[in-house]
């Protein structure tokens, strides 16, 4: 098999007002990146809302592993599939952050038959999203200076400033820094420090947004500061939310592609799976709802986190009901949860499947309390033997009553997972029902921590650190108290240690502190140690990444 | 008169593809940003390397003064008069920087009836160029430290860093930082600080590179910094070069937009006229002049300064030769230089505009130097008297034997510059001849400093710091001393004292600074405070930049 890039360069891609065209978008509504890329303009997008709405489908995961799941790879999979078999579908997707290119190899476009393309620009400046978040982002953080160097009517206090700054790039000499030093002319000296874009609060409210004067608005109630006496200060108070729109405006209309097979992928936003919800932008979202029948989408990290956020908070936000859930394993993640070596996953192991396959079926039955029917997506890996993906299948019908069934769309394209979409097709039928949210909104931030912990996690209890309990007391009485929670904690557990496989239970959750996004509309929950801004490894991939004699880039995938 | 923005709006664009073709290009040489903003593709543009060349206009000014002289618009404005004539004229300008938008209102597209558009895209994001040098320069800073993290192996020493970071926004508080703090993880604590991304070295490289190869090689040039045992690093050295040049791929492809009148104007790169040379990017103007008879293109600043560093820097790298050269002057600017107050310029005043003249009469003179035919453009503004431009004709026929023709592109368009353009293109009949450089290119750099204040700026002497003296002798020692020099003083004086306007001489040009530039390949002289890093006003433009109930961008111009 030719590798991931060697696979999109040979593909022949259509002009991409045909790919729109098929979804029914004039020409005229498209804003050209190129012959592959186009934006969907503001005002079409806008024309769509009378337009019934088509079937919502969340690909989501196992707990994830050294080994892969292929999330994407299965999204777009499904996506084609879904397609072959007569279904207009949409996928939409998250854009890729441009700072970890460089460092661990490797793009985030999907895989082997199954990808989105062009996957080169795709993963590098796309259509300038993220660097309008990073300059909305700055111009907030040089106007807060700015106010502070003039005057400071607002009496900030430049030891409580919430807001940091953030660059796409994987740079850990930034993540603490002192900064205004030098004199008189560069302001009052303070801490400060970096985050990578994705996480910036822009990237939420950017996702969330329904439309630009929704942006506006929860731009302007993003807290970014204390004043001296303790009142909170956002972004509306120092002005910054008129200009920080204009610089997104462009950014907020989703990006048309296509996969190898021609069909159409929305492309659009790409916040933190932990510090916020992870999921493509709420207008990309509905917008495909509104083109296609089917939208297939995918929730970062495994189904305790991705898709809890996707329902607990998009879904609730944005009024979404998805018809049906694909949970994505694999065989070999499933024995590295049943305690096998990532080296040793090229042999049969069927006692570990059955033991790693606890973290399958707790994810399975986590989804089906939000009252959503599921199906699993086996994705195929070629050292499977056909024994493990049976017992898999059997498992998953007797222990779960689920039907779990193996996709090849790596190797085969959609045509390797038109099984899954009959399955999700014929699961998807009817009108989908309401939502079963983990917890009502109104109960207290605590309680709703507890309960995603309890009910999700399989923990006994849960352990606030004093300093978060003292700060969540703040929020219910400042009003933010009917927010939902953000959980950020390993992705590689249903526990706070990532070593912790397969299903723990009895563990206790530890909250080490809590984070206001009132513009996002979350409180985020610590548990452990987040990187908001990753570094780069000893040998990073940019050493090798250039172009070639003939202009191609080399190294990048 | 209606406003700037007004007008924009309120123009019919033509497709830009329609734009293209008048130069021959075709459709599938274009990457389209929208409708009316497209990328000439790199492949396209080296196969024009056999064509013949059309004859290149430089548009330059007298001292700027709080007055306004309107170079941009002077160029365009010429630029559509020549198309008018038959001549078929591209125009090469400069990317404005989208930090300073926030700052002063006002943006960089020309003005009045003489604009390139669409004017909000070119000022925001445009086509992205800018965030991609921001990224490149990023990559390189994160790259640095990583090393220095890791093992160190190339010994940098951490006091000796060169290579600051940048950011595309106007925010004092990051001029100077203390870095890599909070512990192990981080790194190793260091001073470090922010500069303006034009302010980039990435940025002077990028507008000075010839192609792709070029440009990976200038960049492995550039000195980051010094080695404990005082050798110098580079760009190269720590294998940033490679992912850099994929990261400014499709940036080092010229825009393509077109003016109020529908005449293709190519907008590409903008490094600073300080500590860069201030010019538009060599494979814009090379492009030009191989798809049109003319191309028109402006420098930065005043003469002494933008017109000597296109002449002895960008034109002697890239081996052009102009045919004719506009110092644009206006009757008001020269007033102030003859000493008036800018609220007393409403008043006809003879005396102060025969003072003022010194000013353009020192310019003249000086382009004449460089062996080229110049033209006076005097920009009309609308309380000019008649008998202030008779004057101003009188004194350049007189005592300069130039020809002085008053332009009114401003309010008419390019019929209002159609005069100049007549004497444009007189004055560049038959071949161009070799540029007489203002120094030998291997001649010292103090010498090389030195002719140019006695020479150009009427000074007596130069005095250069002790600090700056010694730097000046170990790049000689290092093999730079054939490097141009980048003078970076006051653009509003002939001295390095802004306030003295007209003509000084016996002045002292000290020099305070110097600073290689390898992979621009020129050494900058620092003469006084130069600011890299600009803040903003009490009352930030931004405070007021929003969209309007229609979605169009208000308060931005």
């Amino acid at each position: 098999m030719p590798s991931d890039i060697e696979i999109a360069r040979a593909a022949t891609l259509k002009p991409i007002s045909q790919v729109a065209e098929r979804l029914g978008i004039p020409d005229d509504a498209l804003h050209n990146y190129g012959k592959h890329i186009a934006k969907i303009d503001h005002a079409y997008i806008k024309a769509l809302e009378s337009k019934p709405e088509g079937k919502l489908i969340l690909v989501t995961a196992i707990s994830p592993t050294p080994a892969g799941e292929g999330k994407t790879t299965t999204t777009v999979g499904l996506g084609d599939a879904l397609n072959r078999i007569g279904k207009k579908t949409v996928m939409c997707l998250r854009e890729p952050s441009l700072g970890p290119c460089f460092g661990m190899k490797g793009g985030a476009a999907g895989g082997g038959k199954s990808q989105v393309v062009p996957m080169e620009q795709i993963n590098l400046h796309f259509t300038g999203d993220f660097h309008a978040i990073t300059a909305a982002h700055s111009l907030a953080a040089a106007l807060i200076d700015n106010h502070i160097y003039w005057a400071n009517e607002l009496n900030i206090d430049v030891r409580r400033i919430f807001w940091r700054r953030v660059v796409d790039m994987n740079d850990r000499a930034l993540r603490a820094i002192n900064q205004s030093l030098g004199g008189v002319a560069n302001g009052f000296p303070r801490e400060d420090g970096f985050d990578i874009t994705v996480a910036s609060e822009v990237m939420a409210v950017f996702c969330l947004a329904r439309d630009l004067d929704d942006l506006e608005e929860r731009l302007g109630r993003i807290v970014i500061a204390e004043t001296r006496d303790r009142k909170l200060v956002t972004l509306k108070d120092v002005k910054a939310t008129g200009a920080m729109t204009v610089l997104l405006k462009d950014a907020l209309q989703p990006n048309l592609v296509q996969t190898l097979e021609g069909n159409p992928a929305l492309i659009h936003g790409g916040p933190f799976a932990n510090i916020a919800h992870g999921c493509n932008s709420v207008i990309a979202t509905r917008a495909g709802l509104k083109l296609g029948d089917y939208v297939v989408t995918e929730a970062g990290f495994g189904a305790d986190l991705g898709a809890e956020k996707f329902l607990d908070i998009k879904c609730r936000q944005a009024g979404l009901k998805p018809s049906a859930v694909v949970i994505v394993a694999t065989v070999r993640a499933l024995k590295m949860h049943g305690g096998v070596n990532k080296k040793d996953l090229g042999s049969e192991n069927i006692e570990a499947l059955e033991r790693g396959f606890a973290n399958l079926a707790r994810h399975v039955s986590n989804v089906r309390g939000f009252g959503l029917p599921v199906v699993v997506g086996v994705n195929h890996f070629h050292a499977d033997t056909d024994a493990e993906h049976d017992r898999l299948k059997a498992l998953c019908r007797e222990k779960l009553d689920v039907e779990a069934i193996t996709c090849k769309h790596w190797a085969e394209g959609g045509a390797g997972a038109e099984a899954l979409a009959q399955a999700v097709v014929k699961l998807s039928e009817g009108e989908p029902g309401a939502i079963t949210y983990t917890y009502e909104i109104e109960t207290k931030l605590t309680d709703k921590i507890k309960t995603i912990a309890t009910k999700l996690y399989g923990a006994a209890d849960i352990q606030i650190e004093s300093k978060a309990a003292t700060k969540l007391v703040a929020f219910e009485k400042e009003g933010y108290g009917h927010l939902p929670v953000c959980m950020a904690k390993t992705q590689y557990s249903f526990s706070t240690d990532p070593a912790l496989m397969g299903a723990p239970s009895g563990h206790i959750i530890g909250v080490r502190d809590v984070r206001l996004s009132a513009g996002a509309g979350f409180v985020v929950v610590i548990c452990g140690e987040i990187m908001t801004m990753p570094g780069l490894p000893r040998v990073p991939a940019s050493d090798t990444i250039r172009l070639d004699a003939s202009g191609q880039i080399e190294g990048l995938f």
